[in-house]
Order: C-alpha cells, then sequence, then structure tokens
C-alpha cells in the first residue's frame, strides 16, 4: 500500500513509485510509434483514409463504460479484502476478550492467543503463497507444525477449536462461554473463507481478453481519425488515449488482486503486527511498535 | 472458470478458450457481410442515403449504458452466487468444529460429517441437474437414497438435523449446542436457498428481448452512417461495433447462469474438494489433493 | 415471471409474451405519425427549421443516464423481493427443522408447520390483494379464519407465537428452544414486513412524472434534427427511439411492481408450492410436484 | 408520499402535486428570458458569438453524470430510511410476539406495548422536529413526561428496559426471555439511532453549491450555442434544458430529506398507524383502520 | 460538517465557506493564464493548430466517468465512516440499557458507562490523532491512563471487559449477562475497527495520480480545440471545465479522509456529545446541551 499524501505539482510530474506508467510503457510505445508512422505514411507515401471522429466517439464511448465497470469490480475486490481483514483483526481482539470473560485459566487463554496470531500469519502465508517467514516463525512458536498442515489456516482453526472442546470437557468452560467463543470462531472462519474466495476466483478472464483486445483496436485505429483534425500532434493524442484506457486496465489488474506483491495490494503484514499490538496486554507481553511505511510503501 | 494470468500480445491474438468470439461468431459474419453488401450497393447499384453519424452517437449511448446495466446485473449474479458457496464452505467447517466442540459421540460426528458432505454434492447436482456422479457417489455412501428424494438438499438437511434430534433426546447434546449447531445449519440453508434463487430466477427476459433486439437494429442501420466517412472499411467498423456489443451481451448471458456448464461459470466441483479436504481431520481420513485447472479451466 | 432461454432469431422477430411492444405500442404509433407528418410538411408545405444534432445528444444522454438510474432501482427492488421470498422460504424450511429438534410433540409440531404454511399464502394473498384462492384455503384448511384479521399475516404470525407460548408454558418448549424459535420467526416477521414495504411505497411518483415528460419532449422534438440527415427515413429512426426509450420505461414501471400481475413479476405461486414440497416430510405427507410454467409463463 | 399510478397522458400535461415545476418555475423563468434576450440582442443590436455545441457537449455530460450521483445518493438516502422504518415497524411487531413468549404477565406486557408505541410516535416527531400532535398524545396516554425528556425516544427506550429490569429482578422474566427481549430492544435502538444519522447528516453541502453553481452556468452560457442552429427555438430549449437538470436537483433536494413535509416524502404517519393496527390484537382492543391517502397524498 | 440549508441566489454567488474554491484557486488561475495566453499567441505572434473538440468529447467523457468513480468511492467511504459512528452511538445506548438489565450493581454500572464513554472519546482522539483535549479530558475522569496505553481504544475495551470478568466471577453477572454484554462490546469494537480501517487505507494512491495527471493533460491541452468556436471566450471556458473537474477532484479528497480536520469532515465531537446526553440518566446526571453549528460548521 502506497501511503501518501495528495499529490503536489511534482509527484505528479515524477512520481513513479505506485504509479502504473512502468507496467504499460510497452503499449504506450507501440501507440505512439505506429501513430507516427500512419502520419508519415499518409504525408508522405501514400494518403490513408481520413475517418470522422464520430464512430470512435460512441466506440470510446462504450470502451470508457466497459472498463469503468471493471475498474469497479476491482476495486470492490480490494475494498472487500481489506474490510476482511479489518473484521480478522476486530475479531481477534474480541477472541481475546471474551477469554478473558469465559476462560478462567491463564495458561489455556495464552495457548488460545498463540495459536490465533498463528493462524493469522498463516493466513497472510496462504493467502501471498509464501513460505513461512520470520514474522510467521516468531507467531508460531511451539506450533510450527501447523504450517505442514494441507491447508494451514483450517489446521490452526481447528487447534483452538480442540483446545476450547478440551477445557468445556475439563470443565473449565461453560455452555455460555462455550457459545461465545465458538461464535467468535465462526466469524473468524467466515471472514477467513471470503479472504481466499477473493484470492482463488479471479475476475472472469473473458473480461480481461475483451477489455485488452477492445483497447488495442481502438489505440491501433483511432489515428485514422486523428490524422486530418491533429496533424503532427497525432501521436501525443493517441498516447495520452492509450494512457487512459490502458492505465486504468493496468489499475484494474493490480487491485483485482489485494493479495498480491504489487505497491497497490494491502499492508497485510502491517494488519498482522497491528494484531500482536492489540494481544499483548492479553500475553502478558510488552506491544511491539507498529509497522512504518519504507519509501511511502507498507506491505 | 479459467484460470489463467493477464492475457499477453500471443493471447490476445488467439486466445479461444474463454473467449466468447465463437459464440457470436454467426452475428460478426451476417453484420459483416451486410455492411459490405451495402457498400456494394451503394458505389455500384443505388446511392443509398448517407446519415449522419450523430443520431448513432446517441443511440449507441443509451446502448451501452442498457448493455452496462445487464452486465452489472450478471456480474453481481455470478459474484453472490460464488460469495454463497464460500459462505456454504465457511459454514461446514464451522459447523464441523462445532461438533467437536458439542457432541462428544465420534460416531454421531462422523455421520453428521459424512451428511454434511452429501448436502453440497447433492446441492451441486442440483444446481446444475445432473445425476449422480462418481465424485457424489463417492461422498453419498451409505447415504445414497438421499439422492431420490424430491427435494435432495433439504432432504439430507432434514437427515442431519434428525441426527441431532435423536443426539438431544438421547442426552448426548445439551441446549447450549443445539442451538450453536442448529443456527449453524439455519445458516447453510439460507445459503443453499440463495443458490436455488439465482438458479431459478433468471434476469427478466424482457430484457434480453429488448437488448438483442437493439443491438441488432442497431448494428445492421449503422453502415448507412458509416457509407461516407469509412468507405470499404465500413464491414470492418461494423464488425468492431457487432463485436463490442454482442461480445458483452454474451459475456452476460454466461455470468447470469453462475452454476452453468459454460467456461466462465462458477468451479463448484472445486469447492466441493476444498470441502473434503477440510472435513477429512475430522473424519481421521487422509485429506484428498485439490482439484487443479485442466487446460487451464477448472470446473 | 417467464422462462426461456436466451432468444434465438426468429423469437427476437415476433416474441410478444414477456416482451414491452404492446404496451408501449401507442406511444411508437404516435410518434411515427408525428415524425411521418413532420417530414411532410417540411417538404410539401412550409419549410421547418432543421436543428443542430448535437443538443439532442446530450439531452438523449442525460435521458439515458436518468431512464438508466430509474430501471436499476426498479430492478433492484424486484431483485430485492425476490431475495426476501428466497429468506421466507430458506426460514419456513429452517424452522421446520428446528421444530423438530426442539418441539417433540408431534402434533404442536404438525399444528406450527400448518400455521407457517398459511402464513405463506395469506402473505402472497395481501402483497397481491386478492382474496382467497384454491392454493390458499387448501393451506388455510381449519385456519380459514385468519384470512379475515385486520392483517391476516400478522394474524398467522401471532396465531405460531401463540403455539409456542402455550407450548413453554406446558413445559414441552424449553428456554433453548424458544429462543431459536423465536428467532427465527423474527426473522420471517423481517422479511413479510420487507415485501410489504416494497408493495406499499412504489418509487417516488416524481420520477415519473419527469422521465415520460422528459421522453415525450424528446421523442417529439428529435424529428427536427433528423429531417436533414434522414429525410424519410425520419419516422423509422424516431420509432426507434421512442421503442429504446418508452419500452425502457415500460420495463421499468412492470420490475417496479414485482408482485404485480404483470408477465415479468415475480412466480409467488411457485415459491408456495416449493415450500409445500420442503415441508411436506416433516408434515408425513407426500410432496406436491412443483408447478411448472405453461406458455412459458410461471406465476 | 404520492400514492398514484403511472401518469397517464393528462397528468403528463397537468399533474402539479408531486410535480417539481412549481419548485423550480423561478429558474424555468430566468433562464427563458436570458436566453430570449440574448436571441433579441443577436439579432437586433450585436451579433454575439456563436459557439461550436461540442463543448456544451462534454461539459453536458459531466454535469449529467454529477446530477446522477447526486440523484443516486439522495435516492438511497430515502430508501435507506424506508427500510429502517420498516424494519422499526418488523421490530415492534416481534417485540410484541416475542412479550406473549416470556413475559407471561398480562399487565406489565400491556404496560411494555404502550411505551413501544410512545417511542414509535417520539421517534416520528424527533425527526420532524414537531411538537405532540393528537396522535402521539394518543399514543403516549400516561407516559406523556417523556416527550419532556432531553431525548424524548431515548427515554422511551430507557423506560421500556427499567420494566424489563424490573420483571427480571422480580423474577417473572428468565434469563432466556430477557436475552430475546433485549436482543429486540438493541435492534429497535439501532433503526432509530440510523434513521437520526440520515435526519442529522445532511448530503455534503459542498456538492450543493457545486451543482448549483454548475446548472446555472450551464444554462445561462448555453444559448450561446443555440443560437444558430436552433434560432428563436433557442428559449424553448433552454427551458427544456433547465426543466432537466433543475427538476433533477430539485428532487434529489427533496428525496435526500426523507423525514422533511414535502409531498415526497415518506408517510411516517401511515406506518405509525400500521404498527397501531398490528398491536392491537396484544392489548386486546380492536384494529383502529389504516390511513389512506386524501388527494393522492399518505403523510 | 457544514450545516445548512439548500444554498439561495445570494450563497451560489458568494458562499466561501465549504466550498472548494478556495482550494483549486490556484488550478483555475493557471489553466486561465495559460488558455489567455494561447489564445494572445494564436492571434499576434504564431498560428497555432486548431483542433477538432470531438477527441476531446471522448477523452472528457472518460474523464468524467473516471472522477465519477473516485467520487463514488469517497463518498461511500465518508458514509460508510458515518454509519459506523451511528453504529457506536447506538451501541453504546444498548450497552448502557443492557447494564440495567443484567449487572444490578450501580457502582460497577457506573463504572462502565464512564470507560464506554472514555473509549468513545479516545478512539475519536486515535483518528483524528490529536492529543487529550477538554472533552476528552472530563471523559476519562480517573481512567486517564488508558490515553497513554499503545493503542488507548483497545486499552479501554480491554478496562471494560475487566470489568465484566471482574463481575462475573464475583457472581454478580450470570452467563446470559455475560453473553448479551459481551455481544454488544465485540459490535463496538467491529466498528471502532472499521473506524480505523477507513482511517488508516486511503483510497489507492495511484488513483490520485491518474486522475490528477489526467486532469492537467485534459485542461493544458483544451484550449487547442476552443480557440476556433470560443475565440476569446476561450480562457472563461478552460476555467469552467477546470472548475468542474479539480473541483469534484477536490471534493472527493475531503470527502475520502471522513476523520479529517475539513469543514466537509464529519462532526465527531457532536456525536460524542450526543452520546453523553443519552448516558446520562444512566449514570443519574444531569445532561449537557448537545453542539450547535458555529457559523454553519459543526465539528
Amino acid at each position: 500500500m502506497i501511503v501518501r499524501e495528495k499529490p503536489g505539482p511534482l509527484q505528479l510530474l515524477f512520481a513513479v513509485r505506485g504509479s502504473v506508467l512502468p507496467h504499460i510503457a510497452g503499449e504506450l510505445a507501440l501507440v505512439t510509434a505506429l501513430a507516427a508512422a500512419l502520419v508519415w505514411l499518409d504525408r508522405h507515401v501514400q494518403p490513408l483514409p481520413h475517418l470522422s471522429a464520430t464512430p470512435f466517439a460512441v466506440f470510446g464511448i462504450a470502451l470508457s463504460l466497459f472498463l469503468g465497470f471493471r475498474n469497479n469490480a476491482a476495486y470492490d475486490r480490494w475494498w472487500e479484502a481489506r474490510k476482511l481483514w479489518g473484521g480478522l483483526l476486530a475479531d481477534l481482539r474480541s477472541y481475546a476478550r471474551a477469554l478473558e470473560m469465559f476462560l478462567p485459566d491463564t495458561q489455556q487463554r495464552h495457548q488460545q492467543l498463540r495459536l490465533a496470531l498463528a493462524l493469522l500469519h498463516l493466513h497472510r502465508l496462504n493467502l501471498r503463497r509464501l513460505p513461512v517467514d520470520a514474522a510467521a516463525a516468531r507467531a508460531l512458536g511451539d506450533n510450527a507444525a501447523l504450517a505442514t498442515a494441507p491447508h494451514p489456516p483450517c489446521a490452526a482453526l481447528d487447534a483452538i477449536t480442540a483446545g476450547l472442546a478440551n477445557a468445556r470437557s475439563a470443565g473449565t468452560l461453560d455452555g455460555f462461554g462455550a457459545r461465545a467463543l465458538s461464535a467468535r470462531l465462526d466469524s473468524l472462519a467466515l471472514q477467513q473463507a471470503g479472504c481466499e474466495r477473493i484470492a482463488g476466483t479471479p475476475l472472469p478472464y473473458v473480461y480481461s481478453l475483451l477489455v485488452y483486445r477492445t483497447s488495442y483496436l481502438y489505440c491501433l485505429l483511432v489515428p485514422l481519425a486523428l490524422l486530418e483534425p491533429a496533424g503532427w500532434l497525432t501521436p501525443l493524442f493517441a498516447a495520452i488515449i492509450a494512457y487512459v484506457f490502458f492505465g486504468l486496465a493496468e489499475v484494474t489488474e493490480e487491485l483485482a488482486h489485494p493479495f498480491g506483491a504489487t505497491p497497490n495490494a494491502l499492508a497485510l503484514d502491517a494488519i498482522c503486527r497491528s494484531a500482536e499490538i492489540s494481544l499483548a496486554p492479553h500475553l502478558g507481553e510488552p506491544a511491539p511498535e507498529p509497522l512504518r511505511p519504507v519509501n511511502f510503501r507498507l506491505d
């Protein structure tokens, strides 16, 4: 996630971090070069058909609407993913508090909290398809075996439940507590499955094909409509049109994968750290420092 | 579901799998041929009226807005269906965990879990209007009779409830557990009914009529506005316009039926397999392998 | 509800059932005739002002956006109504299952189920402002007096509650069961009230006035902009524009009343039948057949 | 709320009730007069610059999108407010039923129901900033002192809770009942606070400024683009454009205040009456008549 | 928050408070000056290319759609933030009522209520990154130490939970009460975390870059298309276009930060005061006065 104020004049000219320009440089160059070649051909070799701009207006508006729809869907995925992680954080905190109320045994409570933090890190690794990293190893501690289960976050939730079932059969957890804690775990499981849904179900591929094919058709044909009114400014206008269309398509690609490794993906490391800060008092430990953006980027 | 990265240049040119091109080839050919015929008529037989492009601009924008609305509604159906199946998966896992906490008898628990997996497969078959297949037969096991009930998923839920009612009257399930498990079943039933709602209530037919009639009117008349500015490029432009409008209409048709058999429908088989993986430890069985995409397609 | 596949070529030309054409034939005839009269006047009597098309482009786009908004709102009403009835169905099934778990007395259970089915039919009649029909009379049985209450669905819910209160004071229903069943009834009541909200609160009338007035202004003035570019095709184009605008306005009117008697209204009879099928095993009765579409229409 | 069928031809020409025309007559007159003055100046005094229509097309579309956004937001407020009141009605009915199940003492029950009706009327008065009227006085009865509290609806909810707390400490309300009734009260409080949120937080003022300033700029400058193509029809077109833009802005203003006194505001009186009808059987009283629209208007 | 009626004629001309004009004066001046310079150059030094307006129409519509999307997303953040605070207020009131029912000890109850008010103020300070102010200090009272915790709102919630856990182990809070109060605290925690999500996750930075870069490109190039049709009115039109685009972008920036210090941010102080008014009767104290807007602004 890029953490930065509203861009000032200098950033508008030069900001690259978080920008999509580097990702679409190839498309821009291709479109610009082709437009320049067409102007040259038209003037020096063979006059090309000079098309009216109106068909491109209709086509351009249809394409804008379509890009807009896809952008909306991608942003909704990104924001829903963020909501789910916010919900996970809130649920973890509430779980810790409910443990204070319903599970009097301190050791059992600490075991539950450690498993809960392990769950969060395993979930993060699972979404990002990463191996166990330093932060996760620290959180896993004695529960490192969970990371090798077929589905690590489920294994962590199963271990948490087993602990509660033990407490229940041992009589340290009554029916009210079992209901309260179990409801909180259900909510955690629902949000965790929601994240997996987003990670595992991309935007329908057919949209990507349709939108990229249409954008290319548009950008490669539009110079024919610009030859007459824009002359040698044609490559500039073609480049601007390509910037708008391919730029938005690229932003959409990034936001549609909120758990990816791009600069605009969600800052899952920072949310895991927030959970550790919130649970520290319940574990009787000092709270770690929150993560800070490095070079405007928070991971 | 097509599982594939952002399309590269080659795929943009040649990808057919997941594309709508094969489905709209007839419309494209018809529109192109008619446009070519009109140009030929205009030039060699009898001059046709050369219309201004502006009325088509308004008409085209109105049509784009309308196609956009229908596409939105279809995508919402598709994504809601995916959310419901994600919720079913989460609820099944939570149900398995709640059983660990509230139902101490292992045999009763395993019976419940087997019925729950049967429910999921019967629900899948019901949505897709399929007979019992290999995966479902394996999940059904001794409960094969459920598949012949008037409404198989309801029968499975009824059987699960009967098991709980027996445990309750036998005293192995207390009031807290009955409330917790029953609440989870209610949630399963709500999401199952939600899927049936989507499967049984198509987008209003009047939209399909209106959108296809209008698209045909547009594509068949638009050559009259292109004759003058585009000349012999008229068939190309007409084909592009038809590609955009009919392509989007066709995508909409596919996504509006998220439980269909098209490449862009939901991967229900894979979700059922995920449920089997998650429930395996609760049944004391080894987890099966997750399903993998075959030729980029996951079913 | 019209149950029909994607329209084929023949249906596109001839389908009338579910189409809006019959409802807007008057408007189309009026607009076409006026446009023809204007062309005739312009050519043979007195030249009329030939307007530029651009003001109509802006006006047309503004009108499209507005029609689009109204269409969205109507579709949302239609789909929310369908969701509420889907929720009613799921809740009825869950209520039947919860009764199995929490209310051991078979006779009390059957009485509850019969009242629940009566509730559903009374709710349907109430929404559609119909008198008791055959299906409702069959479902009401001994509870026919409910249909004469000031608010029949509320009376049915009150009777269900009274049954539970009796069971509770008789000791056959414990606290857990009272909570579980009461929560399910609350959910039923919420969805029933939601349907009444949609049925009793139409889209604001001011929108209808604004949208019809503006559509008429547009369709009656647009021939002045078509006289020059379209000539004797003016009536055709005016008719197409009127078809798009009035057609969409008419679809909106139909969908905005999801409980009406139009072909595109919801199939409440079929949903009531689904509920009877699902509750039959709990009543120990054979399940009736599901309703089938008649002439592509399901009511 | 205006309760009226789809407008017929006569209403389209003459309906004033529920229309926005009277509210924007001043703007329309101003714009028309100015446009006429410009045409006169241009023809008889000094030729004015004749602008191309294209810049106005872009500007007009941007303005349409913006008006559309604001209209959407206002309609969402209106519909959310209606949902909240529908939820209040459903919750009141459910509360009455839950009382039957969990609070055996008839006198305590009646006291609760009277307080609940008082709550609804006090909430209505609070939203509309009205003093106690006849309907509210009837509902308040012995609880008239509530109307003088700093926050009357909160005071009513506090009084309801105090009654339950008394019943609990007196032993006539057990833990299950306390939980069930308290959950229902929480839901009532949430919806009541939701209404206050809508009433107390208008659409951001900056939108109103931006949209009115831009609409005026557009309507006052657009005659310059119409002088040439429309001639003496310029005032007519300017008036139509002003009708569309100011009309939509005015509708937005009305719907954004769903608890106001305008014809398109919500019919809170009728909803309060519905609650009285539904609660009458629980109080052992005859149900009053539902409110009917007077001159198509329901308050 | 600006609390003001629909703007009248004078306000439209002169209102500055709540307007975005002061924030975009620099951009407007730049665009106007550049446009004037281009006209001068074109007329007196060297004729510049006179572009057709059509490419700018397409570009302008694409930009409008994009600005519209961003504005929608920002407004949704703002309204969601308002909903969360409304939910916090409702939950606090419900918590106070639930305490009356389930926690008979007056002193414990008052301690809980004081901590709840402290929570609300600490949450406000945390969102706005402010030090303890007068209102917060008054609410904190003996609990001032909470403000120095690593995460003050979490510390307040932990303290509330500790109080309940004490009451539970002391036997003054039974299982039903523990469940009811704990559920309410979970809801408070969820809404508090929701606010932190909005405050800590800005709209993706890439959108800001894209939208400002595109707006500048548009406004700096559009004079080339206006030179011919608008002549010396070019600077006026360029300024109007810049006003619409930059004005909307600026509104978006303000609303996207609903907890900021801008005039259009949420009135958190007033909501905290509302909570104090609602809780005063439960604390046996006189209710303070509600906050009033100062110079139309409520903070």
